[in-house]
């Protein structure tokens, strides 16, 4: 046997992402690298008692196969509330998802062929990223800037090659915590339809907004059926239970479902009911309103760190909301050779070369998660990284 | 814009089985068409208190991310039982996965290039079926004899074609209820050497053997890693759960755990959770035998319905374990067309066309399953369905 993996899949390495949540599992090491909600937000005690009454009251419900698009009630909620945001409109439906990486994973299949580029931000999400190089499509790049993704170098690509699909974070975007300004996302509309391409418009985050105004999804603002919406309540309840949504044109969002029926049948229906019980019997808004405090603070306590311990050469962004912050080192830097020295001192973080297409260039940039070490840890994290740093 | 679809994704059509799916919802409908579990097997008293006890002790773990490999007790149980089982040996390792359909999903991503061929038995799973069409890999089909697949059909394909993997449920086979025999179990993985292909085993049934001698896995007698092996908790605790485990060789084991990282990053750890405390705090050998006795006894008051009231032109299976049976009608019969017949009188089957590569032919074959109609039912459906028959 000369070959054993498909094309799509023989290139493909996890390395890099799965040493990051396997460092999260030891703990003498301080973790900026993963990108795990804090502990202290689980309502552990609210779901002892919703899932004991699942079991208790509707067990059958629970434990049956389920349909494919989703348990009623939750599409019914993750659907009004939408509509309530003004991100679908009543017309359009949902599809529950096994978490919000399982919509990249639907949405590359139905939409991009072997060979098709796909346009994504530099840097971008590796989940993202690793799934359409699994199924081999090519990959472009596209600056994010301050106020989000450069457009102008986007036209400049678009202008000599066929995009297929653009995939974007545009709030609190994954790893840089950069929010897309609201002119560029109507331009990126514009594009989309003057190009014919697809926004894959990816928004775990966007509900975790601490400081400054709101900005409308590019889906809300989405005429021609150009974006397809991913969702998730990983952010926001808990990563652990896998439950996203999803929203687009309804022949897209219908293949995507029969693509979901062949890839897991059906996100577990008790996952399913245990969200739904959440939302419907606590204050989702509430929980999420905590959820802002609680970062932003931490955001806070990490900027405050840097700002006190980080030499005057390291740039890095301030979000507004979200996870993740992103730091800019001069060029001499390595951060893959930064991270092993990290590592070394017991502070970890993700290194830029898992956010590009290209993982075999050198990259002075990294990125920090805020979210998942107490306050204590981010300010002994950070001085070490600091120290790091200077020793380089 | 031309074309909506990718090409894998533009002939997929999940209309069939979705139908299939929510026909189980009207109550007035018999339907021996879907593939669920006996809900009165669940243990929901149980798994309340499980519940409850796992967000009370180990909230946190439940809820946060996860390792994508499994869930490590799990993980380890599984592997103990398949090494006592004499599946895999000590030396292998085993991955969870969001149900046994995931383990199809990642085996064609990893090995399957668009165009490969796959070799698939007729008639065969229709998730199968689906997953390979949505990687644009070439079907391929091997009739089914009473002893399992027809390897001398098999062998001329392979001396004529490059065929890359064969997908097979060797035992108490969906939707035909056949099991291979050892003798043809041990050519098959000859061939496989020989003609250097691999096998996907899926093994969902296999535990539900009520009569008859136990086979032995195909993967049980792999010594050259030819084999994937797919399990599942769904027919003997839960499907809505969707807990499925596999087994391969390391390369090729280690390749599927980087594309499901990429796929739903990991299994959901409370379902993970629930299945570990299930198995290792109650007796799962005693809840199988309770499963098998019921649905052999349910086997048999199908087949005894059918006995008594089908015409003698109909030929059927007749299973030694599992939850399907298969009927041959005479060619004049469109099994399509019948099922159609068969909903004006409620009574639901899945038509055999959707067990086949090729959909648009007529098939005078169908599914019946017997674990989710109460014994009443089993006789009502089955006399109304011997009705539509003598009436076509």
């Amino acid at each position: 046997m000369t070959k054993i993996f498909a094309d799509r899949a023989e290139g493909l390495s996890g390395s890099a992402i799965r040493a990051t949540f396997k460092l999260l599992a030891d703990p003498t090491i301080i973790s900026f690298a993963g990108g795990a909600p804090s502990p202290d937000l689980f309502p552990t005690g609210e779901l002892e008692e919703i899932s004991a009454r699942i079991f208790r009251d509707n067990g059958v419900k629970a434990l049956q196969y389920g349909i494919t698009e989703g348990y009623g009630p939750l599409m019914d909620f993750v659907k009004a509330r939408m509509v309530k945001q003004g991100i679908i409109k009543d017309s359009d439906s949902v599809v529950i998802t096994t978490g919000g990486q399982q919509v990249i994973d639907l949405t590359a299949r139905a939409l991009v062929n072997e060979g098709d580029i796909v346009a994504v931000e530099r840097p971008s999400f590796v989940g993202g990223l690793n799934n359409f190089r699994s199924y081999n499509a090519v990959l472009v790049d596209v600056p994010v800037a301050e106020d989000g993704l450069d457009l102008d170098a986007f036209e400049d690509i678009l202008k000599k090659r066929r995009v297929r699909l653009l995939y974007t974070i545009p709030t609190f975007q994954n790893p840089s915590g950069i929010t897309m300004s609201l002119a560029k996302r109507r331009r990126l509309l514009e594009m989309a339809e003057k190009y014919d391409f697809f926004i894959l418009e990816d928004n775990p985050y966007g509900e975790l907004r601490y400081r400054g105004e709101e900005v409308p999804t590019i889906k809300s603002m989405d005429e021609k059926g150009r974006v397809i919406y991913a969702g998730s309540f990983s952010k926001i309840l808990s990563p652990g239970l896998r439950v996203g949504f999803t929203s687009a044109r309804t022949d897209i969002l219908e293949k995507m479902a029969v693509i979901k029926q062949i890839v897991d049948v059906h996100t577990p229906v008790l996952n399913q009911m245990i969200a739904y019980e959440f939302i419907t019997h606590y204050d989702l808004d509430a929980h999420i309103q905590k959820s802002r405090e609680l970062y932003g603070h931490k955001c806070a306590v990490m900027l405050d760190a840097m700002d006190k311990s980080f030499p005057d050469y390291c740039g890095y962004t301030r979000p507004e909301g979200g996870i993740f912050l992103w730091c800019t080192l001069p060029e001499r830097f390595d951060s893959q050779e930064l991270f092993n020295r990290g590592v070394e001192n017991k502070v970890a973080f993700v290194p830029g070369s898992s956010c590009m297409i290209d993982l075999n260039k050198k990259y002075s940039e990294f990125r920090l998660n805020y979210s998942n070490s107490s306050d204590e840890n981010i300010v002994r994290g950070i001085n070490i990284l600091a120290d790091v740093i200077k020793n380089y």
